[in-house]
């Protein structure tokens, strides 16, 4: 028989750290219902500004909770994390530009910040509304990008770089039916998440959201396979079919050739949609894709930000790049 | 009124070069008709095995068809080009392990080379067949990797590497019904395409094969976009939705966790489904996307692997991992 258990808001914590103590014990199988505030643990609301981003108490960031001991779990393991539901448990959510972060940290170094109203958020589908006017909407497809256990190495772990164990991998694809594999280094692999996301781009920013979520955690002994995949792995159901708008960036570096392709995309979306550079930014952050379309035809890389076109709902905008067609 | 143009397969050259004299001149809005050898230039066939890519003649690869003159078209413009119809012209393709090439080149040091036979390809759609017995099928997505216009630099570039004009850019979305915008940089922008592909992934290594394709070729004046977007982007219709599983790399350097996340991809499909490591890498290259899952939690990058689960279609097979889950 399996059992449901509950982790609270209360149960955070700021690294990964195998001494903490359990929250919670379970069984393999179990489901746990998890309860967890923003990124920014509870420091932006509704009301913030900019200077709230430049005022934010980094220490106090991306909290996970947790963690959670499953019984029988044991260094070599996989444990088997099936994203049951997700959802915003509030709705809104934010966005922002913090100096010195992202990709083009260098071409925005002013703090910015994003209110969205989530629609229909309550069971992980509805949107949100960019502004009132332009007929953007970015669907909603929650997520966790949190999820890890805890490493086998002692002391504390950053929870802002995602290892080997999980942790901050912000991958858009782990919606609710995705089952996300960890590699367990310690007794009880003690499980934790957070960082909610109510959307997201391949690439990493996010519509940060508070949220709720079950999970199902399952131990898997299967050494054939811990012995060569020691990274976390991924199964995901369908996602809707989408059409798409993409720009790329061509260059010996693959790093610079993302940025090119974001700030290609940012001046398309700039000079056909007339956004201002910092909303375009955030656009790619929490819609686009960053793909790597050629990383085999040296010295130069081809790597692509793809929009999905339907993010642009207004009567005319059909694609982001409808007014061109002259 | 626009016509319809022939590019012939004897219409092929083996650099980017402006002094190249045109194979066809069009009107904007003109369509052009291409008939393309595969990128061995014809020196691989069916009965082709390992030692004949070691002996391929690397001077005659990659070649390109054109170029073709579009009147009107003058540095600073963009050339549209809208992808009408692209097929297979044989019922066989090949894929290659060229020594010293592609992601994982350390990884591999023997020439490989498979040959598929193609479905149902005159339309471009039907599958390849990765053989006899494994109900693996990888459908059919044909592109050209090939698109590009004349580079204002003088003298001869190399069609292995992809430019800021376009030429090897090697991207899976540019499938009949897609649309491509290249910048150009000579007058008559001097177009040319080849290196058709019968399907692949986001990465770069394809089902090679000859092709026939239908394009239109557009100049458009739009002195806003170019100023600001000088490399190709593109348009796509919608793709059939998919179900994946994804393996990753986590790693400070891009490149490394590319190649972890295909390593492990490989490890997967030897572990569970038996298959051959060199096989495993083929079938990564052909039907595997490459995503830039986080590129902002320094100091860790993810990027993931991810298969389509639908490539296997042996009932019992649902997934990768579909004999794992005990």
């Amino acid at each position: 028989m399996s059992s449901i258990h509950a982790v609270k808001r209360a149960h955070a914590h700021l690294a990964w750290d195998n001494s903490i103590p359990p929250a919670v014990r379970v069984h393999s199988g179990d489901t746990v219902a998890f309860d967890c505030l923003d990124a920014s643990n509870g420091q932006l609301a509704p009301a913030s500004t900019p200077a709230s981003v430049a005022a934010l108490d980094f220490a106090r960031l991306d909290q996970v909770n947790g963690p959670v001991y499953v019984e029988g779990a044991a260094p070599g393991d996989v444990l088997q994390v099936d994203v049951l539901a997700i959802a915003p448990s509030v709705p809104w959510g934010w966005s922002a530009n913090v100096p010195g972060f992202g990709l083009l940290a260098a071409d925005f170094p002013r703090p910015a910040l994003k209110i969205w109203q989530l629609h229909d958020y309550a069971h992980g589908a509805g949107y949100a509304a960019f502004d009132d006017h332009s007929g953007i909407r970015i669907p909603l497809r929650p997520f966790a990008g949190e999820m890890g256990v805890a490493r086998a190495a002692p002391g504390p772990h950053s929870t802002i770089p995602p290892y080997a164990t999980g942790g901050n991998i912000d991958t858009r694809h782990l919606t609710a039916g995705s089952t996300l594999y960890l590699p367990v280094e310690v007794p009880g692999a003690l499980f934790s998440m957070g960082d909610g996301h109510a959307a997201q781009g391949d690439g990493g920013t996010a519509i940060e959201t508070s949220i709720r979520a079950s999970v199902r955690l399952t131990v898997l002994k299967h050494p054939a396979r811990t012995a060569v995949v020691n990274t976390p792995h991924f199964s995901t159901p369908a996602a809707p079919a989408q059409a798409y708008y993409c720009t790329t960036g061509v260059d010996p570096d693959i790093r610079e050739a993302a940025r090119a392709a974001v700030r290609h995309m940012i001046a398309l979306l700039a000079v056909e949609h007339g956004l201002e550079r910092e909303d375009a930014y955030i656009l790619c952050s929490v819609a686009g894709d960053l793909r790597m379309h050629e990383v085999v035809d040296m010295p130069n890389y081809v790597i692509g930000m793809m929009m999905p076109k339907s993010i642009f709902t207004k009567p005319g905008q059909t694609g982001v790049l409808s007014a061109t067609h002259v």
